[in-house]
């Protein structure tokens, strides 16, 4: 199977229901300013969890769009907003929606987009109780996604963090939100109680997976390019599970080292190259490794109960690629 | 009857309710700063109107609270946003939350009392089918608000308006919250389909009534009180009812003038003084008063056909108030 193709085809599909729905509007620099990040593409795998979740149980994948729509719309709306708060230039090789239309705007379209989300999970047929219990879980999502934001932001200012606060606080910014599509997913397709939490879990790993995976590629790198990304992240005391692991995992003259440098904005490429060094001697990159491989695992293991079927691989290769893609 | 006083009765009740509603949480940084404006009070006047409309049509005015709150929750979210967008630095003689918690920390707690309203409105109690029409209402009405703010903004860069696009833009940006307001009141009230498009018509031109006064708040001023409102509107190039109506109702040597000091950043007092006298001599100030006064009595007009009522009476008084007050 061809996981890429697999993808693809839902991802296809579901641009042309974003398309119709996502249409130009008044004010127009409002409205293209809200269709810059959606329209750029992007592999869609919140939608794609979310179908993939509704075929696993045999669902209508019709009844999902609503859904789907929405998780790429609240998707996008988070991206425009941390975009403006990390003072991000670049966004899927575009420039970010704040350097294109200004921030004011920018601030507008995430809310816009926001609303868009709404107004399209509104599409959602069926027993209008089901559909508030499933919008309810966006909601909670999203207030969960927002403390995970600000979580991620206090960390970068604190000098420690402890492994249990970055699990926390990616399950919030990344992890429920795979968690709630997966689960919403089944909820809509018609699964059993057993499926939907089955799923529940399954995305909840999948997205502990690849935000860890993410962390690690950022500094998995050889010495060519140990680049920007690396430097960036370590000089804004970015608290990856590599940071986290290697300040709470060392002392002495290491742990000095890593205190000093950690989060300097003026660290010398020199420094740079020196915590690199540090984090790998300690453990941590392979740690990180080792973790979202675990993660990998525990999500798979959710789908042993179900029955064999083309969504239930495509499930399977889409935690394992979680952990092995290289961007 | 003493209009203050029932108000604040009703603004009373309400705040009890959002202080169960809106509590502390974690991270405390953010649910400080959205907490921040709720609960430095204000005439609750959006949750005000909807617990009057519903107690216009004998409606239970416990059904309408989660309403009321995810009225006020959003007018704070555009609060929060707008004070982002405008550089604004006091709200409710408070600095505003970007000023006291920082600008990212301030998107985030938008975001966040966004996400409470919907939180808050999903309390509502009965069919779930008029649930998702009322929910769906307010998802509408954000819309609105959005574009209304963007257009607010593109305005001051254009140099004529018309009356119309103007009217259309405070139509989205408060007319339609206000318009929503007594109209999900009265449904959830259980009103006749008349009594809600009474109160739909009601809203609509008590919040233009409301809008147009505030333009004229800001310009109605003695030489004495002459300040920094009405500098900033003229040097901002602010389109308020007053500006429009002077830009398309003269010519010749008086237009040359507006045009020249109206949105001119480094315009004098001198200058200002003289664009506030063309104003009053062309008719404008007196114009946007008259046009807010005929607002007032279709809104009252509205009521016409609603038994007598305590919540009627008030209801009436509330739209004297809207173009009476003196802040």
């Amino acid at each position: 199977m061809d996981l890429n193709k697999e993808l693809k085809k839902r991802a296809d599909f579901f641009n042309q229901q974003l398309e119709k729905f996502l249409k130009n509007g008044q004010p127009e620099a409002l409205y293209d300013a809200a269709r810059h990040l959606p329209m750029a593409g992007g592999k869609r795998l919140r939608p794609c969890v979310a179908m993939l979740s509704c075929e696993a149980v045999k669902g209508d994948i019709t009844h999902v769009i609503p859904l789907a729509l929405a998780l790429e719309l609240i998707h996008n709306f988070t991206l425009v907003h941390d975009d403006i708060m990390d003072k991000s230039k670049l966004r899927r090789n575009l420039p970010a929606v704040h350097i294109k239309y200004g921030e004011p705007t920018a601030i507008i379209a995430g809310d816009l987009l926001f609303t868009k989300a709404f107004e399209a999970i509104h599409g959602t047929r069926g027993d209008p109780s089901v559909f508030k219990n499933v919008e309810f879980g966006l909601i909670d999502c999203i207030r969960e996604i927002c403390e995970g934001q600000q979580l991620d932001m206090e960390f970068e200012q604190r000098k420690i963090v402890s492994e249990d606060e970055y699990l926390g606080m990616i399950l919030k910014k990344t992890a429920v939100f795979f968690m709630y599509a997966a689960e919403s997913g089944a909820i809509l397709g018609g699964g059993t109680k057993e499926q939907t939490q089955a799923l529940n879990e399954y995305g909840k790993n999948l997205g502990l997976a690849f935000q860890i995976h993410d962390d690690y590629l950022d500094m998995h790198s050889d010495e060519k390019t140990l680049g920007k990304d690396i430097g960036n992240d370590i000089r804004n005391g970015k608290k990856t599970l590599i940071a986290v692991h290697s300040l709470n995992n060392t002392g002495g003259a290491n742990k000095k080292t890593i205190e000093e440098i950690f989060g300097n904005k003026n660290a010398s490429d020199q420094q740079i190259k020196e915590i690199y060094d540090l984090f790998k001697k300690i453990g941590s990159i392979n740690y990180a490794k080792k973790t979202a491989e675990s993660y990998c695992e525990k999500a798979k293991k959710q789908l042993e109960s179900f029955p064999d079927s083309e969504a239930k691989q495509i499930l399977l290769n889409l935690a394992d690629y979680s952990i092995k893609r290289e961007k």
